[in-house]
């Protein structure tokens, strides 16, 4: 009895949090359409004209996707070997959030904008994929930002720090009757300008506004510049790390060989297998 | 009679098909030069003043270069060794989507717009040039971008992600009144603002909302730094491997060795030594 | 007597100046906590309702806070071993900058802005948090950009060069009555366009200025990459070196050598084994 | 007779052309701030309301400095070795043009605004300051740039076609009435959201319209890191070379050596002396 139903549980688990079985595969791929859908949904759902031609029909969808997907929630709660670790993991408080905002919605209109929470579940595309190549560029590309993260930081200290400076200084210069009305919206000025995003919305008319501006523009320049080169070294070492620098030759000892060498490329030895990733 | 056909086919691919002959560059260029203007003629025709006052001009000139490319097309296909293989190559479907606009637009008017599909056909311009150079080079490039792609497919699946977020959260900000109709208007003005781009035909006015604009940029700030780090990495890769592709093993007669091997890595066999450059 | 004084000036030292003392770092968690506090309030004061419903508030609390750095300011050059170089100093001058706009201010109106200036002293808080690691991560970025430095300023020199020629060659074309009232004015655009900012403040209208634009935005496409390209080359250096420099001859003592290298570079004697990462 | 003829044109071509006596020096900076002071007239004058008030003197002054130019540059034709090709030289030509608009403004009105050509001259500053530091460095980008010239080819002219497509289809997508009034048009709005400008002078409205500008901006994500990809590789090459690669071990005949490298880092044999730049 209790070992059919831990059978049960065996085989609901790897239906639904796998996708290495033929339903597994099956049960993810209906998932992620389904979560296509009722995103698409929602958005669409936010267009006047169509909210007021479909609302009710696109109102009735979510609640069936919405009914849908709490069932999931349940199924994935009971399966799971330890409910209470994958309702704190990652994807268990995305499942969560992706179908509380429906229920909110009887009580707070408009609430169900936050359903387009559900898009951040589409990420289990990878794992359906299962393209481990993905998944290990993914890693790369992890690997390389975190190893940038506090060169980054400091980065972002030092252009805060700028763009307020800038930004006050645009303020008593420009002055509030020309669209720079207070600090903080001359700081939003200075980042859109210093990120060179520059909607326009803003833009200095005096003279020296503009000097200023102008020097701001050849900074960011010169700033964008930065986290590019953090992040291409990183990655670049990343990248090499991956690759290479794992092999060791037995006889000379020496490293740095490529992924498709059999021997090595100092002293001729035959190198050890690849160890698969 | 057979033979003479044989020999006429042969050398009319030769001129049509190939640009080493003095006949076959002459026949490129022309054919190049035609394109060109063919395009021109199409762009000019869509300016309001042109059209109306040498609109029955251009509409003949169309015609007739129109024609040419036409018999040009048979040609080809009668020249060519396989039609019909050549009819499904890509230059092949390019050659046929540059003359039918032309016809379509006996029925259906405007049609011709798609003519500048024409510039397609200008690729051929690196043939002509025989420039191996830029051939290798743009194989460089190509390799490079290859090789990103897999990271580049990651990069953008995360920037969709975060573009809907960003995009629905502003939504809920800002609301309809003040330009962000609807998510996916939102989602555009995420677009157009992760990007850099700013138009600034969309951009938020309350202070929450331009807070959150101003996280988006400098998030963007970040972003962009990771397709340009993938990119120059893979460009690294692909230019060495170009430069180091040149020794071979004489005994394996496999390519690809480092600058600093002294043994070949497939079998061990030791490397002839480095030409200088 | 004085020996007490001199115990007292040490210990305040310790406090005031480092931050390895628990005394020492709650005093600088709560000097960094009353800075950002007082320049939230300056840029609050610079909204016009706030401005309207809390500016006497604020007025006061921006003098008690200018009271308490006043006397921290004194505290400093009291403890300091050598007054007159700390208030020479980097910090010395911020610190001193940080506290006068505010006596200004009853002198000259609006003046007080320039308290925004205190954000500088918010870099302290690297201090504080005495993370080796960022320190080091920031002392690599200096380095990068100092080895980038002549190039930058080549490439700062040739491009303000080409801004000035586009710049005017668009007022000749595009003219005042379009927007490009002035030379100065048209070398702002060219700037704005150059690094890809685009306010649409002043665009071009007429065929002649679009094509002129055309050409700008394409070469600013290369242009931006230059800067992107030497930083990104010097952070690969001054990384590498960073990773390099750990190794030490020990005969001359000199540091440096890079990673394959098995003598040293200086005086020829022998290098110790390179220890694994 | 000519002897003394011989040495005046001796000494006066060391003091005009070259920059390393006292004299020459002084000619030099004499000669750089006249040319600064007259591309700054030159572009005050374009200022209406400066050229209102002070229109006259800036007349005058503009033909003083012209007369001064007009003498150096026949000071230059006589004293030079050979006059004729100096006058074809870069500088030759420039030095001409810089004074011809004057006397052309006799009879064409405005075409003064053509001296701002003399900010070229400008140029010549690298050669004062004599820092064989910056004309190193500059080489070293011309180097990178000169490299990286086929893959820009090769990359523009994938951009051109791109944006020739994208142009057009837009066109047809958004029509006449909203702004994309022909072809040319839209394709130079093409590029204006390729290049991430974004005027938002002309921006999409439809739906379909917004749907292929983000597809456009995106791809202009990937598109924007190729060329700094292209130039940062060509850069670190270039540097590399430009440090390194220049010396060999005459031992084991190694290279590879830093530029303050005394013995070889791979047999520990002496180095032959670095060759000075």
């Amino acid at each position: 009895m209790t070992r059919t139903l831990a059978d049960w549980r065996e085989s609901a688990y790897r239906v639904i949090f796998e996708a290495d079985t033929p339903a597994g595969k099956r049960f993810d791929v209906v998932l992620l359409w389904s979560i296509l859908i009722s995103v698409a949904l929602v958005m669409l759902d936010s267009v006047a004209s169509i909210h007021a031609r479909y609302g009710a029909w696109l109102y009735r969808a979510e609640w069936v996707l919405t009914a849908l997907f709490s069932a999931e929630y349940l199924a994935r709660l009971v399966s799971a070997p330890r409910p209470w670790r994958y309702a704190r993991s990652f994807f268990g408080v995305v499942d969560l959030l992706a179908i509380v905002p429906t229920y909110l919605s009887l009580f707070f209109a408009g609430s169900q904008m936050l359903l387009v929470i559900r898009a951040l579940r589409m990420l289990r595309v990878f794992r359906v994929l299962k393209l481990g190549r993905y998944v290990r560029e993914a890693a790369v590309l992890q690997q390389a930002l975190r190893a940038s993260r506090p060169k980054i930081l400091v980065f972002l200290y030092t252009v805060l720090t700028l763009v307020m400076l800038i930004g006050t200084l645009m303020y008593v210069i420009e002055g509030p009757e020309r669209g720079f009305t207070s600090i903080p919206t001359s700081i939003y000025w200075a980042i859109v300008t210093l990120t060179t995003v520059g909607y326009g919305d803003i833009s200095p008319v005096t003279p020296a506004g503009r000097l200023l501006a102008s020097m701001a523009m050849i900074l960011g320049y010169g700033i964008i510049a930065v986290p590019t080169g953090i992040v291409t070294v990183e990655m670049a070492r990343a990248r090499d790390s991956a690759s290479v620098s794992t092999r060791t030759c037995h006889d000379c000892t020496r490293e740095g060989h490529d992924l498709d060498a059999t021997y090595c490329k100092f002293c001729g030895a035959g190198l050890p297998p690849l160890e698969p990733f």
